[in-house]
């Protein structure tokens, strides 16, 4: 197999997103539009890929890098917007050296399908010239470049505008996505004359001189892959394609997804067999679904793992949270990060949680924060339970043993240690620890006034009166 | 009227849900996909309805026993899969005796149309033969058995790979649902012949036998209708059918939704005049709501009554609840089972009630836990109020008479009475029971440290100095 | 410019609605169907414009009046639902002495776009006669009247039912809308003639009166703009393309909107660049979001502002709300009408304010409710935290200075002061002022009863032994 580098062209503004921030760092599906062709190009086996920056070049490199630490990444700057063909020259500094295969991809062009680029580099390999293509037939091919064979061989690409009636009439159009042996490249790009007036260089005529060297190969892609992003329209009608694709790998994999308009899974999220994802449900990068998972109308789950079995009912908001076998989570429960369930847990409506532990069979069902803590197996949290894990300077940590009963609207002041198989009494405010088998409780006796309420309002209405 | 059993073929596996459950049990808009076709052949008057089951044959009968307690179902056991024949002829056994008409349906096809199959028996009535079948005109029929006339008579269907090119071009196709006279039915089966090495035996050769004893009546169905379930793709593509038949069949009955794309109402609900239905709502079986009710954005609403004119704010969950007329409920409010409701309650968010009765006019605005609660008519249940219902062992009942005013954050220890125009202080943990007009409060005198502040901070600046 | 009235016809019962409310009451993207119409009158700048009103007349006045307060109204009654000639001639009165141009347009045609109003009165101007009218193109015109032309120019228009077969062929349907020079107006109306039995009396007379008298200016409109609605279906529909027509308008000018296809965004609502909707998000009217906003999945935000740099996190409601800068909000936050948050503030999940300010950089992130408070800058409210405003009689208000920090699942009893920096311990009922630097505290002393859990179950295995 020839050797694979990648220029992915990022140095555009985009001017119709009307934004400040650079087109390709706009996120489709929960990453940056230039995350989609760099990872392809990746997937590929590109040793070196060249991010060719322009425009916030800065904010550009600084996000793929966050995005891609491990990647074989050279930046290259193009200092000025000059042309498609002057963009790729800008990485040939990058590439020295390198005299293997350059694939050529556009960090605005997103829903490109590895299995495409796959199928280019192998007819580029078959082909045995110095360059292959993608092209895509369109219906309205109007001010797009044409492809234009000569018996039935690639010979060059016309521009629309510089196009014949005839040349018009032809529907396969250039995609921009090419394959190019490096050698080749850099010496015809050398060659390339600038276009217009207004000095720039396209890419395009490099077709023209491959072919002259040698057979030129070509494979068609649908246009959907092809298309690019320009305004915010097209960056919610791309994001769409790609969730539905998403969407119907997973379907067919053994997912059910019970209304796969509105199931928002990016790209990289696993879902075991046989789990079913409600209605409005957002799962983003980082997660991992077991087996015969629930996952209720509207949740959101970030960079979370839920084990088989789990119930995750409706309103769930789980983030970088890890969560056992069986559990019952929700609705309405948040889930922070750092917080890791055992199995059989059951965190209820209106449940917080934050670097907090709970151990096997644990239960906190209504109302509670959890924050700091650590609470064993077997435990009942009651309703309105609250750790108080921030005393206005730092943060502490609440431990509760194994079979702990927490009654309700109890505070935990920590740090503050409850033992085994302790018992904390409703309202009570723990502030010292509770050894194991003891009950807590700090209760002041109830106060009973027979007959207070008509003597108020016998008081208010005497004042009414004075 | 001529007798009607039904035979509704149950027994595949399914191999492309990639899935541990049998295809049809596999649920669409809320209950298994075979329960459409059987609930059909119930709605047409079937005396007998026979699944036929095969592939999880205990799991597929005790969830259809389940759905349809009441119903004359038999079951019958297909031991192989020997193809469609086959498995209608494993029914005979369950219709022994039976001589009327027998109705051939699919439990992985739920878009049949109740007046689909109304049409299919009326003309199998009219034309008076052995056998009707439903036909189905598809743009692209290849693949499909066609269904061969002459002289516009119904003569027999040919499969794809046995027809003459003449025949491929026939774009009438074989449905494969049929109403079959029972006494021709098991004649003819028993002279089928095996259609392949494989040994399978195949139902369309009924046809043709019966084109030879009386005219073989044909309805046309929309292909929507008579599409099958394959994959989990075609599962959710059947499920948006469903949703917007029934969702348009609310909306032309009175009912406004405001985004029918995301309405999910199940089968079988019940919704008056006047009552708006807002985005990303589920409305389960056994729901029936009022008139001129409003259904708040996102709520989920199962097995419940809710009653003319009451407000369901956004995100709110009912579960098993019954609400009275007139009530304003949510957002964020969650009624769990045994939640009863009478006029005019409030119920505001972050609100959790189960087991539990509230009068006329009641109020529980806010954070607020009732379990197990009965609650009279004009009470007022303050912000953070939480029934300790659960003592670790036993679950106890929480007693609120007439004009209850409960101050906020009060824990109310159950089993516990407060009697009626009774008024408990804010932060009272209310254990003993509270005579009528009394005030109960349990409450520490507050302590004030002026200075307080400046001296700790004092005290950390020595220690970190020290 | 010629001068312009508008008349709106209003009258209709719109028997397919199956309501009780007239049809032109009937909401679509949270506004009344007749107030697209009207506002598109208004903003042609109608010096006078006439709703005929008949079917429900006060309710239907009231809701209009209400949505326009300070629109130059004036309604007409039809008496008798005698056709729309006879619905416009009820709007004579109402524009007597008025001799400029009047627009007509139907209260149940909602997605007119105002750049065809301006054509149509454009093309009014150019031509010079006394009417204009507003064609659509069908594919299939069946049933509707045709625009009938010779030589080009628009001679009358023909019902369907009297249309001719070559008439038939013609596409160019009348949708109805028209301006017509007021003087013509009236008299053409006193001669038309009624045209069938019923004594209906209809507009599209008007034309070939208008035809002899000078040219009869046409522009076409998209059936998608003149398309009526006759039942909830057709709303629903309706409702649909407003929705996808506003959500482009937003993203062309620089808004995210992550599925155009569950945002609801009203008429009317600001969107700064840069700022991110996420899905099933509702915007109503009257809100203004300013840049570099991000609204979390779910949430509802009505009549309210959020300034720059604010993060709404998912399923947060917003009522009437003013949130200030580079706030954190959410999730499962509800901000209800008077609430009022300076810059940096922080409200995190089960938190609810009412009529509450909370000051620059001031927290309350969990299961809190404030009500009637004023909150200083840089305070810390804890989990729990509950103002205790209501007294069963009254409503009292909370005061926070700066820079205090209330400990979780404290009670603020209403009136009542913090001071600055003042520090109030967890679990408090804070029923008297709190000096500024000072601690308050209202604590019972914790009691443990070691082994009392051993007790108890011994004490319980005697009784069921006993």
């Amino acid at each position: 197999m020839t050797a694979l580098a990648a220029v992915v062209l990022c140095a555009g503004k985009g001017t119709r997103m009307k934004s400040e921030k650079a087109k390709v760092l706009h996120p489709i599906l929960g990453r940056p539009l230039c995350a989609y062709p760099l990872n392809r190009a990746l997937e590929l086996g590109a040793t070196t890929v060249v991010p060719v920056v322009g425009h916030q070049a800065e904010a550009v490199e600084k996000t793929v890098r966050a995005f891609f630490p491990d990647a074989p990444l050279r930046f290259a700057l193009q200092r000025e917007q000059r042309g498609t063909a002057d963009a790729v020259k800008s990485a040939e500094e990058a590439l020295k050296g390198y005299s293997g295969r350059v694939l050529i991809l556009y960090g605005d062009v997103p829903l490109l399908r590895r299995e495409t680029l796959e199928a280019l580099v192998a007819a580029h390999d078959k082909a045995g010239g110095p360059l292959a293509l993608v092209s895509t037939v369109l219906e309205d091919p109007t001010g797009y470049g044409r492809v234009i064979r000569e018996g039935g061989k690639v010979v060059r690409i016309v521009e629309h505008k510089d196009a014949t009636p005839e040349q018009r009439n032809v529907r396969e159009c250039n995609a921009g996505i090419y394959t190019v042996d490096a050698d080749f490249l850099w010496k015809a790009l050398a060659e390339i004359k600038p276009a217009n007036a207004q000095g720039e260089y396209y890419l395009t005529d490099l077709v023209e001189m491959a072919s002259k060297r040698g057979p030129v190969a070509s494979i068609e892609a649908d246009a959907t892959e092809t298309a690019g992003v320009n305004d915010r329209v097209e960056l919610a009608a791309r994001a769409r394609v790609l969730q539905q694709r998403i969407n119907e790998a997973h379907m067919r994999a053994g997912v059910s997804i019970q209304d796969p308009a509105t199931a928002y899974i990016e790209e990289g999220v696993v879902i075991g067999a046989d789990s079913e994802v409600g209605p409005s449900v957002t799962l983003s990068s980082g997660t991992i679904i077991g087996q015969r998972v629930t996952i209720g109308q509207g949740s959101v789950i970030t960079a979370s793992t839920v084990a088989d079995g789990t119930v995750i009912k409706p309103y769930t908001v789980l983030e970088e949270a890890k969560v056992g076998e069986r559990n019952v989570i929700g609705p309405f429960a948040r889930l922070r990060p750092g917080t890791e369930l055992a199995e059989d847990v059951h965190l209820g409506n209106f449940v917080e949680t934050k670097k907090t532990q709970l151990g096997r069979g644990s239960k906190a069902n209504h109302l509670t924060y959890l924050g700091d803590a650590k609470i064993g197996a077997g435990c009942n949290v009651g309703a309105g339970t609250i750790t108080c894990n921030y005393d206005g300077v730092n943060k502490h940590v609440t431990e509760l043993g194994d079979g702990v009963f927490i009654g309700s609207d109890t505070q935990l002041v920590a740090p503050v240690k409850v033992g085994d198989g302790a018992y904390v009494g409703a309202g009570t405010t723990v502030t010292k620890n509770v050894p194991p088998g003891s009950l807590a409780v700090s209760r002041t006796p109830q106060v009973t006034k027979e007959g207070w309420v008509a003597a108020k309002k016998a008081r208010r209405a005497t004042k009414s009166e004075g």
